[in-house]
Order: structure tokens, then sequence, then C-alpha cells
């Protein structure tokens, strides 16, 4: 069994909880949490929850340490502290600062002898499998990636930060035309605006000027202005009704040629329609902590991403039961 | 440079060859055929072809040897015994078979201190890394792989057989209702004949029995009687004009759930749409040269599949090229 210590119980947290439960061969040892410990109500009957403060004294109780803060303060800070005592494995998905977060969590791991997954989950993770694959296999590829439909958490908060706002929902949704001319093998330059769309569906308070928000919201710079948006208001029941579910997806597509004269045209495609962003994203991070159990149990240490886990140190199978079922 | 050697020069090893055209960290050294080297033209301007007994020679000149036979009669003795005197690849594929051509090749690659990649191309192959992806992420998930809509060589081979048939191509296409079924998370116990139909386009002889070939197509044992077949005659010329081309592709489809009571769902979708399906498997088989020359330089000798190379090892680009530009 691999015993495994959730540090961070939001929503990523419990999906950690959930897959670790459909997982056989591992066992919930314990939550951390920076909140007063009894004022968390975990699933798990008899797994405990204590203060992060007692972290370090469950070194022996834990193979690996999966955090679920966020990427943009929680995860630069924990992730090379917290490799320096366990196997670690984190979501971090700020692209742009991943080759900096690798470095100082490869260091401490290191130093420490322990193994750290970073950067898993759809994307980066899955959907990143899938662009290095692709262009490994067609070298004059081109790779698109599409996201949604789904919710993008940061867009609906900058909706809800707008006055008169109560709450609000956004939509990420890929150019249906676009998405079908990638399909089809065509490589056209896209813009922004013509990738993606995005739809709003947002709880306005009473008496607020509904004209001003949805001008706001089409306006705002980075999150809309680069984009078709449509805003609809609706009321609160409705967005706890039909808009509660945290749902995402989307598609990696490449398309590329070979032959001699690249006479031939090849399309990959992958996609994903999730019905929990979060669950999912739990459920790739807990077949990383098995991974990572197995590269350290070998002395391969230092920081990796899916990028390097060969595929097989993900299953719960052994590669013979994957080789004679599976491949 | 890497430097690629070919062994066979049919469809698959033509693939190869064009394939190491597209790759600039790759050289084609020679090509080896079981013909008379000077009945053999090849596309490569500057690269011999010799004859197979003379690949002993050239130990020095090869870092990776493709081999490019059958999986019948070929591969079985090829590959292990090859892979005594060379890092090899290659792509078997009779599924139920792997387990034992595996040990013969590991035991030999072992011995020589060698790397071998064995039943690469797309099914095996990316196929199934796509299996064991989503069963290592979903572990209450189901996965179906569907073929198609795509030309079967063995199935085309079989049609030919039967008396008073001069040509024939045999299409495999996925049931597009159970294909939509399992797409939108439903996950049925399919049959055979709700998996697959088949459709073949025949050219007769002069004066053959039309009615007799077609109840003969449909009834074959093994190859038609579990599957809905249509048949259609064609001329010779409208073979070769709409059916020259070797397509294929597919999709692998896993919806699992996940959530403590198992509440939310998730669709994986792997699909592949491939004008020639040689080129795209020789494509692969040379990702794997890269990779099986990386393991062999690392010390990591022995066979292997596609399921234990870490996917950064296929690519041409260094893992920090693809920590900042790929994840």
């Amino acid at each position: 069994m691999i015993r495994i210590g959730i540090l961070g119980y939001g929503n990523l947290g419990r999906g950690v909880e959930c897959a670790v439960k459909q997982n056989e061969d591992m066992n919930l040892t314990a939550v951390f949490t920076r909140r007063e410990p009894s004022s968390v109500q975990i699933l798990t009957k008899d797994a405990p929850v204590y203060s992060i403060s007692e972290l370090l004294n469950h070194q022996n109780d834990i193979d690996v340490l999966i955090i679920c803060g966020g990427s943009a303060t929680d995860l630069p800070v924990q992730t090379p502290e917290y490799v320096k005592y366990f196997n670690v494995i984190d979501s971090f998905d700020t692209h742009a600062k991943i080759p900096e977060h690798f470095a100082n969590v490869d260091k401490a791991a290191r130093e420490s002898g322990k193994t750290a997954i970073i950067s898993a989950g759809w994307d980066p993770g899955m959907f990143s499998l899938s662009r290095v694959y692709a262009d490994a296999i067609l070298p004059s590829g081109k790779t698109y990636t599409f996201w949604g439909r789904g919710v993008s958490q940061g867009h609906s908060d900058a909706v809800r930060r707008i006055e008169g706002v109560a709450d609000a929902r956004q939509y990420t949704i890929p150019v249906p035309s676009s998405l079908e001319m990638v399909r089809n093998g065509e490589t056209p330059n896209l813009s922004t605006r013509e990738k993606h769309t995005r739809e709003c569906f947002v709880a306005a308070k009473p008496g607020a000027d509904l004209k001003r928000i949805e001008k706001e919201i089409k306006e705002m710079p980075n999150y809309f202005a680069d984009y078709d948006t449509t805003v609809h208001f609706v009321s609160q029941e409705e967005l706890n009704q039909n808009h509660s579910k945290i749902s995402h997806g989307g598609f990696v597509i490449c398309s590329g040629r070979t032959g001699w004269q690249e006479e031939n045209q090849h399309v990959i495609e992958y996609s994903l329609k999730l019905d929990s962003n979060p669950e999912f994203t739990a459920s790739v991070l807990a077949a990383c902590a098995r991974a990572a159990y197995r590269l350290n149990q070998e002395g391969s240490t230092g920081c990796k991403t899916l990028l390097d886990i060969p595929p097989a140190y993900l299953s719960r199978k052994s590669g013979g039961e994957l080789r004679e079922s599976m491949l």
C-alpha cells in the first residue's frame, strides 16, 4: 500500500481523497490543513485531519505527499520546501513559470534524495503528453490546443469583481468552425478571437446597471477584450441549479504530413470531456503519486514531469499484465 | 546524428526511409534486403542497399537497426537475432504473442547489452499508450477501441483468395451509433457485430459468378461471418483510382467516473486519421529509434515497449525545451 498525505483541502484536495479511495493500492494517511483542523470535515471515516504545523512529524507515515495548493502563491513555496522531507506531487499550472519552479524543486529534491512530479493534471499534464507525442511522431506537424466547453475559474472571478455582480460563471468555448478546420487537417493561423469564445452567466445585484456590467465584461483587457463574449443575466437560483458543476475539457489536435514529398496527411486528436475539472486533475495526481513512489524506490530522485515518466509507472498493473492485456 | 539502418524494404521500410528524412537528427546508413540489392531502388540518393548477409559487417556504422519485416514469420526470428549486435526497433503486432516475443528479445538484449523497443506503431503503440494512461487515471473506467475507417490488409488478402476475384480492398468501419454511445459516456457491452462493419470493393474476373463471390465473402468464418458486410463490385480501374491509399485510423475511448459516490463522469478520447498506415507506423518507429539510442547510451538495456519509454525520450527537443514550449 502506498501511504498518501494530502496537503490542502479545497476542491482539489477533496478530489485526491476520492481518487485514493478508487485506487486499491493506496491509503490515505492524513489530511493537513492551514485551517483549524477541527473545522475541516473530510469524507474518509478513518483518516485524521492535522494542522500543517504537524506535517514534519509524519515523515515515517507518508510515502507521497500530494500538495493541493494554488499555483500563484502556495506551490512555489510549498513544493520546494516539502520535497526536503517527502516525495511530492503538485499541479503547478502557470505555464510560463514552470522552468523556474522545476529548477527550484529539482535542486531541493536532489539534495534530499526525494522524488517530485510537478505540473501534473490535464493541462499541463495529459495535454502536454499529447502535444509531445504528436510532435515526436510527426516532425512536420502543427499542433493546436482548444479548451472547453468548460468553466474558467479565473474568468468567473474576474466577472464577480465587477460592481453590481452577485455571482457569475464563465465558460470558455472553442470556435466550432476553427475546430473543424483543424480536425480536417488544415493548418490555419488562428487569432485568439478565432480559437475561443467566452460565455458568461451573471447574477446581478438588485438594481444593478446591467448594460454597464455587460460593457465592463466585454471590454475587460486580457480576460475578455480579445474574444467574442456573450453575457446572459440569470437568477442566483439558475446559476446554482444549472451552472454548479466545474466541468471542463478540450482538444489537442495535430496534423502533419509524411512521405517522400510529404504527400500523405495524418490527424492525431486527443480530447477530454470532464464533469469535474478538479476531480480529474486529482485522479492524474494520484496516478503520479504511484509513479513517484516507484521511481524513488528505484533511486530515481529529483524533479520530474509527466514527460519524464514511463507510462507503465502510472499504472497499478505490472509490466507483464500491461503487455498481456493492454498493449 | 543517429545512424539508422533499415532491414527490409517494403511499404514499412520505405516509410522509415521517409521518416528519417524528416528527422534532422537522423541519418540513413543503409538499407538491407533479402532481395538482390541491385534490384532494389530506394529514394535516398546517397545511401547504399546491401544484402542482408552483409548486415553484421556494419555494426560500427549503425546506432539503431529498424526491422521492417512481418509479424508472422520475420520478426520472431529477426528481432531476437539482431539485438545480439544492434539496438533494434520492430512493429511486432500479433497481440497474443507479444509476451513471448518480449521475453525472447529481452533475454538476448540483456546478454548483448543492447536496447530493443518492440511492438511500436499505432496499435500496438499509440493506442496502447492511450489505453494505459486512461486506465491509470480512471480506475473505474471502461475503455473501447474502434478501428477504421481503414484498409485491412489481411481481410483484403482473404477476399483476393476467393475464386473469380481479380483484386479487392476491404475497409473496416466502426458502427457510428456504437461509437456515439461510447463517446457520450455510456458503457455498453458490444458484440463484434455491434462494433464494426466491413465493406469490400471487389474487381471480379470476366465471367465470374458475382452472387457466389458475395456469398463466400459474407460467410467466411473469422474474417466476415461475425460482421455485417457490404460488397461492391467495381472495375480494376476504379479500385486503382479510388482505393489505392493504405489509409487507416481509429478511436480509443475511455469513460470513467470520479467522486466519493462516483457522481462525475469523464470521457477521454484518442483518435487517429491516417492517409498512410505504413508511413505513420514508420514515423513512430523512427521516434522510438531516438529513444532506444538514448536509453542505450544511459546503460538502460533489454527489451522495452512504448509503455516503458519516458515520452521526452521520443522527442528531438531537450527536456528544458519541452518544459518551456510544450508542457
